[in-house]
């Protein structure tokens, strides 16, 4: 790895080289910003070799001397590791005295932060989540409450699966990202993780996500794995509770604002995942041929349809002989807002009557992990009646039977 | 077609039944609403079948008096018909004076309406959108402004072709719809009507998308349609200006927020698409060999990644093939909002040298239509170059070179 010192216009500017290419070069400054600049606009005042150290320790740490006992598994993702700038290494924040040292939290807690994988979380796959959910089924016998800290990019998926998992859980079970490292000047990664042990301090007995509730400090959200989803690619607010408020805050001391389950003296885990689900989105150019290869092989295919949830009618014949088959078709929407519907139009009414399965509003990831668990999980003969259920919270309650007239109305 | 009347609790409800499923049973209320019921829950005070014609009429209908000339070019969508609920017809809204009856907008313009097609937009294929810009464009020679009604779900996807197929318009080009058919009291059509016409009066040389700004009646934006996105399924406000506000709104007159291009004396149109485009949502459980196959024949893959681009390091290779290839490889975002960035990560600078092409801030389906428009126009050899260019307002301007350094900083 290389460490220059640039000129570009008036700056002088230092880091370490992290790209090049074509014209431009990425470097990530020594106030932990990365910087993109185009080649024929800066020059190099200095340019040297450093030893790049990838030394991702992965022992346990315990610190801290309160009463309660707060486990963090950490997956990998920006939350988990920091660059040295000096030696270009990157390692993994495991002392908590790193990450907490000057504030209460230390004397409030004791907590011990277990690396059980380094993982960016794109990388993550259905077998990763049994892995992490059987993890913390065995710490949550031994803790008062756990914290998973993992990369943002597919942490709802992750989350939705554990919040499947767990039927009952004995401790609460926060996930917390960060969208910048903690390093950086704008890190969100403290405040999170603050948040996310106090969260896991209480009697909130499911999977929630503990991020960044706005683009400034200050206040954190609570958010249920099954309504969350990464809405934004930088921000720090980047998480949403979709259509629905988060179910608490954090800004120095908590506040609950809305019911939740609470936790048990029993933990209630069934892990297997079906795999073979395609996530499906429409989209004009899709044609009956692409379709079809797409669910071929699969047991179950969530589609993002349009609207409602619709899709083009003259895929409608696909769909129906693979529901003949045995195979499932969920339906959600790409709008990711709002709820799905399919007794509006008569496309709607046509894929009904082709076997099709609406998701409602629960979001298109969840809807897609639900199928997964359900079909790794139960007798196919209750699929569809379980799909139906609201499990943990990934349907939002409405009335009947004016569904269809607040939806449409 | 039934018309039934029922009683539910204490009230008595009557309309067409349009859906019987299992238990359910789901109407067309008289004031326009659907309703459904369980079964158990109801009781039939009467049922009796009525005539159903489907008499969707063709004609082309001229009303007003205004100097300025607007075609209204319908496509189909719930904004193009309504519903006799004594006869259960479904006709088709062409006569200006049934939607303007009673409002000035008859007095300041010249209207004449004119069915092109009669599809729910999930029905509409690339080729359907050549058709409907080779109308614009013919229509355009004529009239001083066009606006084109279309059913909602894929209007995005249309009205950015559109923007793409018209480098230059001699005429405002306005897309507009209805989240509820005009025969609901609590239709958007008429309002989003009227503005479009309004828009459609003035020297904004693009194409927008005309649809009601807040749940309440009142405001109605312009949105730049290679910026609009359907974000909720069944909201009036459904359709956002992604990432930027409106160009302009209407509420009684019109206020411009932001520049635009201007009409021009001529008009440049190309309307050539390559269909070959395959856009793919990256999912946990997504192997190499469902990638392959699903790029497998296509000229580009649009693929919306997680986080700021990413997608688990293991496909990759098989990226890498495709492009070795010569096909193209557009990455996007699920988040939706933010840019995509593949200088952060280790995973998005492999994905960077596989020959992946990063589509920034562009909505997803924008960089779809934006790749299938240019491979069908262009010589392959401009195609990163103009991809990259920001030709219709669909890449949002952002200093250089501090691009990271805005988006992750």
């Amino acid at each position: 790895m290389e460490r220059v010192v640039l000129r570009y216009k008036n700056s002088i500017i230092s880091g370490l080289v992290i790209n090049e290419l074509n014209d431009l070069v990425t470097i990530k400054s020594s106030n932990g910003y990365n910087l993109t600049f185009d080649r024929s606009e800066i020059e190099f005042l200095e340019r040297k070799n450093v030893e790049y150290q990838n030394q991702r320790k992965m022992e346990e740490i315990e610190k801290g001397s309160g009463s309660k006992k707060i486990s963090v598994l950490a997956t990998g993702g920006t939350i988990a590791s920091r660059v040295d700038y000096e030696t270009g290494a990157v390692s993994p924040v495991s002392d908590p005295e790193l990450i907490f040292g000057g504030s209460d939290i230390l004397s409030k807690f004791t907590i011990s932060v277990k690396p059980i994988m380094n993982q960016f979380s794109e990388n993550l796959r259905p077998s990763d989540w049994i892995t992490i959910g059987e993890r913390v089924a065995e710490e949550s016998r031994k803790a008062d409450g756990i914290v998973v800290a993992h990369g943002t990019d597919t942490m709802s998926y992750t989350a939705s699966a554990l919040a499947f998992m767990f039927e009952e859980s004995r401790t609460p079970i926060i996930f917390v990202g960060s969208q910048r490292s903690s390093d950086r000047p704008s890190s969100d990664s403290r405040e999170n993780i603050e948040a996310a042990i106090n969260f896991a301090s209480t009697d909130f007995g499911e999977v929630g996500i503990s991020m960044h509730r706005s683009t400034s400090d200050g206040m954190v959200s609570l958010i249920r794995s099954v309504r969350s989803r990464k809405m934004h690619t930088s921000r720090r607010d980047a998480f949403e509770s979709i259509g629905t408020p988060p179910v608490g805050l954090y800004d120095g001391s908590i506040r609950f604002l809305g019911d939740y389950r609470h936790v048990s003296d029993n933990i209630k885990f069934r892990s297997t995942m079906d795999d073979k689900v395609a996530l499906i989105y429409f989209h004009p150019a899709l044609s009956a041929d692409d379709l079809e290869n797409m669910i071929e092989g699969k047991h179950a295919a969530v589609i993002m349809g349009t609207g409602l949830g619709h899709i083009a009618r003259d895929l409608i014949p696909v769909l129906k002989r693979f529901v003949s088959n045995g195979s499932y078709i969920i339906m959600t929407s790409q709008c990711i807002y709002g709820s799905t519907n399919l007794n509006v139009y008569s496309t709607g009414r046509e894929l009904l009557s082709a076997g099709v399965i609406e998701a409602g509003d629960m979001v298109p990831e969840v809807a897609y992990v639900k199928t997964m668990y359900l079909l790794g999980q139960y007798p196919h003969e209750d699929f569809v009646d379980l799909f139906r259920k609201n499990m943990r919270g990934e349907i939002l309650e409405r009335d009947q039977p004016f569904e269809s007239l607040k939806l449409v109305g």
